[in-house]
Order: C-alpha cells, then sequence, then structure tokens
C-alpha cells in the first residue's frame, strides 16, 4: 500500500494528539516542538481536534515577556471508547475517556461452550452491554475495537485463524455488528499491546520500537518509522516463531527449536522439568499458578527457581539481541503476563545476556524495559483502534 | 527524526522518478496510477522533475477517445552521477547517466600499503580521475556516491570503524572533499545494493523489501513502508550476526553461531572442510577460487559440491526464514558475489528450506529471487545516493 497525503495527515493528526495525551496541558509552540511539525501544521491540526471536541481551551501560560500562550488539554467528554480484549477464556472489556480514564470495565470467563462462532459473539456482546450500562455517559461513542487471538484479517473483518478454537475464516465483523456499538475495528493482541505502548506507554515518542510480548504465545509487534509495519499478509511479528535453537525443542507449531518453545509459559515449565523433574513448584495443569510460584520461589532465593531465570533470561536474551542486530530498534518494551509476573529478575538476566549476543554499537541505542502499563494494555490497545479509527475519518465527516 | 512534510515531497519525488525510469516513456496518469499518487501531485512533481531536465517530453499516446496523453521520459542529458565502490581489495567506479546506462568505469587494485585514510583516498580520487576523464559529458554533474565497509555515519560524512584497516573515525567526506567531485554522499555497501534495487532491480515496486547480501560478510538492508530502515544508531541490517545455531561455530565479531558462520564464503569453506578435508575444490587462501570451482562442480554432478549446496541452502533458508516470519517482506532479494556465483541451484535449496522453517501466511506472501542487476550493484547503488541527494534538493536551489 502506497502511503497517501490522507495518510500522512492522519499520522501527524496521531502524533499531536498522542503528545497532548503524554503532555496535557500544552502549547501549540509545545506541541510543535515535541512532534517536529511545523507550527502551521499543528496549528490546521488542532484546529481540527478542536472541532471534533478531543481537545479543549486550558487556559494560558506566561510566555516569558511575549503574549501568553494559550494551553490545550485532552477533553474528558471528547468521547468514549470501547476496548474489548477476547482471549482463549475471558473477554475482557474497558470503556474509557479520551484521557484513558477507565469509565466502565467488565470480565467474564469463557467456557468451551462459548467457542463457536454465533456464541463467542453473544458472550461478546453481553460483556460490551455489561459494561457500557456501568458508564457514566460522557460525549459521544468515538468506536469500539476488539483483538482476537489467533490470525485476523484487519481489513475485511475476518477472524481468519484461531487454532484453538478451529477457526477458519469468520467473518467476525458481520456477525458483531448487531451486538456491539460501530464503528467496530478488528485487530490482534500483538498490535494491540503495540499501540498502547505508542500512544500511552514506553514507546510513546519513539519512531522505532519493538513490543515483545511473553505470555502463553509469544510474539512481537514492530513499529518502525513511526508507524505499525504489518508486512505483506499482515502477518509480520512472528518472533515467537523465528529459531532460536537449530533442530531445538519441538514446538506447537510444528517447527523446532522456536523461541516460544524457550520463553513462552510452556517452555519455561519444560525449563523447570528438566532441571528438578519432581519441583513442588509445578503444576503441570496450570501455568499461571507455576510461574506465580516461580516469580515467589526465586524472590525467596530459591535456588531451583534461580537456575530457571537465569536459563530463561539467557534464552530470552540470545532471542532480544537477534531483534537488536537486525532492527536497532530504540527501545524493545517486554509485555505479556510471563513478563509482568517474572518482571525486573527477569529483565536483568535477559539484559545480561543481549550484552553476550548484540554487536555494540546497537546495543549501546536499544533500550530494554518492562511495558509501565498497569491496566490490561490488550483492552486499552484495542480501545485505541478506536481511537485512531476516529482519528482516521475526522474531516471525513463522523461515520 | 520525524517525518516532515519536505521528506514526503521528497520520497514521494523519488517513487514519481523511479517508475518513469522502469516505465520510460510514460503518461502523467500512468505514473498517477502505479504510484499511487493524486493526478495533482504527479503533475506538480513531473513539473519539477521536467525544470530540473531529468525528465524531457517524449511525444503523444493515444487516449482512446478524448485529448492525446503527453509523454515523458528520463532524460539520458539530465546529468551524471559518480558511484564508487570501495571494498577491502579494490576501488570500482562508475559513471552513469539518468537511464542508468555506464558512461565510463575504472577498477583499481588496493594494496595494503593503500589503507592508510591518506593514502587511500588519493587511490579513490586517482580512480574517480580515471573514470571521468574517460565519460563523455552528457548533462550537469549530479553528484558522486561513496560506498564504503565497515561503520559508517552518513550524516557526519565519518567512517567509524572499518575494521581490517584499523580505522576509527575518520572524517571521509573531508579528506574526499579536494579529490572527488561534490555533493559527495557516503554509506555502506549494504544500503547501495537495497537502493539499487528499489530504483532499478528487483525491489522496485515495492514497499517492503529485504535485499541479502551474501559475500565474504553477510548483512541484510531492510526497506520497509516504502523507505530504508536505518535504525537508531544507522547499523540496523545486522542480519550475518544474527544468530543461526545456539553455542555455534565461533563468528569473526567474537560471538558463537552466527548466521555468516554458514553462509559466507569463509563458512561455505568450513563446510566443505567439514565434508571432505582434502577436497581439491578447496584453496584455503582463496575463496573466489572455491566459491567458483564449487559452482563449476555442482554443475557437473560433483556429490562433495552437492553436499555443500545442500548444507548451506539449508543454513541459509533456515535464517530467511526467521526474516519471512519476523518481518513477512513482499520480496527477499540475494545479492553479492557469492549468490550470484551459486545462483539458481542455492537458491533452489534455501527456498525448499523456507518452506519447512516459515509460516504458511508469510511464506505465501514473500517472494524469494536472485538480484536481477547485472552492473556491480554497489557502484550503482552509490551512484543512486547521489541521484536521491539532487532529488532531495530540488526546489532548495542546487548545492
Ligand atoms: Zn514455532
Ligand atoms: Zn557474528
Amino acid at each position: 500500500m502506497r502511503t497517501t497525503s490522507r495518510d500522512i495527515r492522519t499520522a501527524n493528526r496521531y502524533r499531536v494528539l498522542r503528545q497532548a495525551i503524554a503532555d496535557s496541558p500544552a502549547s501549540r509552540p509545545r506541541l510543535a516542538e515535541a512532534t517536529g511539525l511545523s507550527p502551521a501544521t499543528v496549528a490546521t491540526l488542532v484546529g481540527e481536534l478542536l472541532d471534533q471536541r478531543m481537545l479543549v481551551d486550558a487556559g494560558f501560560e506566561d510566555s516569558g515577556g511575549g503574549r501568553p500562550r494559550g494551553l490545550l488539554a485532552v477533553n474528558p467528554e471528547g468521547g468514549a471508547l470501547i476496548g474489548v480484549d477476547v482471549a482463549e477464556t475471558y473477554v475482557h472489556v474497558e470503556v474509557v475517556d479520551l484521557t484513558l480514564r477507565t469509565l466502565a470495565r467488565a470480565h467474564e470467563e469463557l467456557y468451551p461452550r462459548d467457542h463457536a462462532p454465533a456464541a463467542l459473539v453473544r458472550r461478546i456482546g453481553g460483556a460490551v452491554r455489561a459494561a457500557t450500562a456501568g458508564a457514566a455517559t460522557r460525549g459521544p461513542l468515538l468506536g469500539a475495537g476488539i483483538s482476537m487471538p489467533g490470525m485476523v484479517d484487519r481489513e475485511g473483518g475476518v477472524s481468519v485463524y484461531a487454532a484453538n478454537w478451529g477457526w477458519h475464516d469468520v467473518p467476525l465483523l458481520d456477525l458483531l455488528s448487531g451486538e456491539v456499538p460501530s464503528p467496530l475495528y478488528l485487530d490482534n493482541p500483538m498490535r494491540a499491546c503495540l499501540v498502547a505502548e505508542l500512544w500511552f506507554g514506553a514507546a510513546s515518542g519513539h519512531e522505532d520500537a519493538v513490543v515483545v510480548n511473553l505470555g502463553t504465545g509469544v510474539g512481537a509487534g514492530l513499529a518502525l518509522g513511526g508507524a505499525l509495519h504489518r508486512g505483506a499478509s499482515n502477518s509480520a511479528g512472528e518472533w515467537g516463531h523465528t529459531q532460536l535453537v537449530l533442530d531445538g525443542r519441538p514446538c506447537h507449531c510444528g517447527r523446532h527449536g522456536c523461541v516460544e518453545s524457550y520463553v513462552g509459559a510452556p517452555g519455561i515449565m519444560r525449563t523447570l522439568r528438566e532441571i528438578d523433574a519432581g519441583s513442588p513448584l509445578l503444576s503441570e495443569e496450570d501455568q499461571t499458578a507455576t510461574v506465580d510460584r516461580l516469580a515467589r520461589a526465586h524472590g525467596a532465593g530459591d535456588p531451583v527457581a534461580a537456575r530457571v531465570f537465569a536459563e530463561t533470561g539467557g534464552y530470552l536474551g540470545a532471542a532480544l539481541a537477534d531483534l537488536v542486530n537486525l532492527l536497532d530498534p530504540e527501545v524493545i518494551i517486554l509485555t505479556g503476563w510471563v513478563a509482568r509476573a517474572l518482571g525486573t529478575p527477569l529483565l536483568d538476566e535477559a539484559r545480561a545476556a543481549v550484552a553476550r549476543h548484540a554487536l555494540s554499537r546497537p546495543l549501546e541505542s536499544t533500550e530494554i524495559v518492562l511495558s509501565p502499563i498497569r491496566v490490561n494494555p490488550v483492552s486499552l490497545g484495542a480501545a485505541t483502534f478506536a481511537l485512531e479509527g476516529a482519528l482516521a475519518s475526522v474531516g471525513r465527516g463522523r461515520r
């Protein structure tokens, strides 16, 4: 796809509102300085955002002698956004305002009986209604974003493939259209985490960022040159299925030695089993419990847990070093429930291993951090798809 | 670095001229259709390129009933470009016109006595003078591009690091300013190959392309979203030093198991030695001779050569699959002297291995091809840096 002047205007609108959110209230000269856009461009874009009531005037600041400068704030009443994280075992909904304050939320467990498309769509609709019924209405509903596991065709609104549910080419947006307020945006959790980091997290203000998601599955979201890199078939970022060990552990994708089979939760459990097959930390049926116990045991000085952290951090660091050497990003952000549970001790082991494996020049220019986002980042990112959609349609009339 | 509206205008100027080169002569509607730019934008950019005499009017075509459409051709007399490939053992200069026809060339060997900065600069100047003396002058000299091995700070014009010469922070552009016509542009061979493919090769018309260089060293140039991805410290693309085998072969970078130590020329020689230590194909001191002999032996049905091709193609395919899974590019282009020498038989082995290692969705959307460029692609790319520089300064007055 070619970049059109409309895409560029939309991308610049993103930059201005992102900066206004990070820096609210801010003057026009401050927004121009921070985004690198010209004062004239910023004036035009701010004008549009004021017209949309996404920004509001917020007083004046002294400019040191000259005329006082007008300040702009993000308008909490400028609109509400719905973000839905559909995972294999739950639906999580956040309703947020433009300052990303949560207005309401809902969380419902999913069971095997919910896994057929029609049943799942009803459960999603129910969760969204449960959340919006509780939300204090503040301004217009700008849209809803839905993150789905597996492979997603965001343009066509189709769930191309969800392995654990046996889904193929399910026209999800069509099915959802009666259940969830529109406009509706569909994408996968990796992309949701990435836009959440770009707008509200550790990628904010960076042009080249990689968000690495560590959970049961493992993947990477790539923001290069300030924009999401989606790839020729919208499936870029399968870092979890790049190779860490030639002819290594079998991976559920059918190949061997993938990164995921070492640093995803089942891979970490396998490492634990290899170190101590009878470990009391191990709960074969419960990944979350095992990972939580590992974290607590490590904090208490348990030597088996220490070895699991050292080995997992070593694998993770070797795999992150490949991202550093190939992409030379400004920042790599670790997110996902495994990264949250294992936290700084895993990060420290990984950083040490990256330093052993990466070339010195890209290593010096790349920071590796844990995600600073505290709410569910997938729901937040899904809500951000709706915000981006609303910004893309500014000037085209409301959809 | 933020994208400014000037950058966007420059990028669009690249697109229009690139398309005009690929498609000369072409009408304005054809250029608009092929680039995805609006007819108004194309009209403005074509006007600028006509003013610069880079394009010229070239008759009319029937538009099927309406007014005949004016055709535009690239002007061979619109300017000359100098491209210099400085390698460890030679300096190669091409002088080309805007249709990329070679007007003159020079090729000179380098010896250890030439490796000090002052001596090398004199040799580069001499080679450029030897080439330009023989060039039929056709239009203005638009500039010179120089590709240097090692790490290059293109903005500052400094050779940051050239391992084999012991160079650190050599202010190369300053030293060259009396020796080579200006404006002068500096970058590395990987980036040169990438822009050559984007303008004149297999990446032309693609937004997401990876150029993989196989030689003594190994690297990748990334064009993502239609633009070079340079990374935070201008050192993205070190695919040769991503890991293929955990704790594998030692690499000259000091690490173990890097891609380069399996698919660079010395790595291929090591594979040959492991298969048959006394092979008559092996010429320990001469990489080029060994690789050429391997290619001939493979063509003649030699079983040792067949095993070397199969193993090297297997390593290469596994490493390319990581690029497919992570980046999901439209095209991967193999270039460099090793790729040229081993050609289609190596490509076939590599494609088979990619199919075993890559995920099916990105695999389907990614082509893997050999570079179609027949002249020295590094010199051609270096000349293209000068062309891009001239296009970037259109409207700012000649530098
Ligand atoms: Zn896998
Ligand atoms: Zn290496």
